[in-house]
């Protein structure tokens, strides 16, 4: 029995990125947990990532705000679930700060990170509650949005 | 830093029930943590806990079915969030099983135990999203289940 239960990759309800970089786990998890660094490619140019607060433990605030070319912005609060330094972090946008409900919820997600030969196997997925859910973030542009936001953070990272 | 952040009780949003009673911490948390004991007290009479299955780490099931005299039944999935043996528990229905999102999610609860001269400080917690929830879940009758459940809980232990 592990520490904690998180769900399997369901190809029903879930959406996935699972990739290689040519970068080490340190460097993949400072790139997410550290604002600074995250705000320079969570987000698919040309939108940008304004602003962004971590409190890196279960319970603890994940806020990320984005903002598009247009004046569009999202503003989105959730919290961290599960956080494995260099290994694992999950967060929902379900909870807030504190695991409050925000009722809504629209997706749980991993991102895990392992050690290979040449830099990173590096998994995220998206859990959803239902088909439905799953298929309007593919129609919101999951896959291309996912890589996108992947290749700016591996650009970054090589950079450092 | 603590290992997690719960949340604060917040008097316009969440509801508490705070007693001490006379037995010791190591059987309310068995009461709380074991399905053949929770089952014995969880649910205010005349309704009863049919059914209940735990799976007692972050992300793990919690699943509880009530039901009523008159054939009323409440099946809930949620999952836990924080698990510290004999001193607190928090688990929510706004995620499943390996915290998938379920899409609604009603409120947070926290049990903490805490060890008194004369047996356990207990301190329970609904956190919920805004007042108006709140304001449902007292209508519901949270004061007075939650204590009748308290109460069953007492008499439970207290016979073993």
């Amino acid at each position: 029995m592990t520490a904690y239960s998180a769900a399997s990759f369901n190809p029903q309800l879930d959406l996935e990125l699972k990739r290689e970089v040519a970068v080490p786990p340190s460097l993949m998890w400072r790139a997410w947990t550290e604002p600074e660094l995250l705000m320079k490619w969570f987000t698919p140019a040309p939108w940008r990532t304004t602003a962004c607060e971590i409190d890196l433990r279960p319970g603890g605030k994940f806020r990320t705000v984005m903002e598009g070319p247009n004046g569009e912005r999202n503003d989105s609060t959730g919290c961290f679930l599960a956080v494995e330094p260099e290994r694992l972090l999950v967060f929902t946008d379900a909870l807030g700060p504190g695991f409050r409900p925000t009722g809504g919820g629209f997706m749980t997600a991993s991102v895990t990170i392992e050690p290979t030969a040449g830099g990173t196997l590096y998994t995220a997925i998206a859990f959803h509650k239902d088909e439905a859910a799953k298929t309007q973030h593919e129609e919101m542009g999951f896959h291309q949005g996912w890589r996108t936001a992947l290749d700016q953070l591996v650009a970054l990272v090589k950079g450092m």
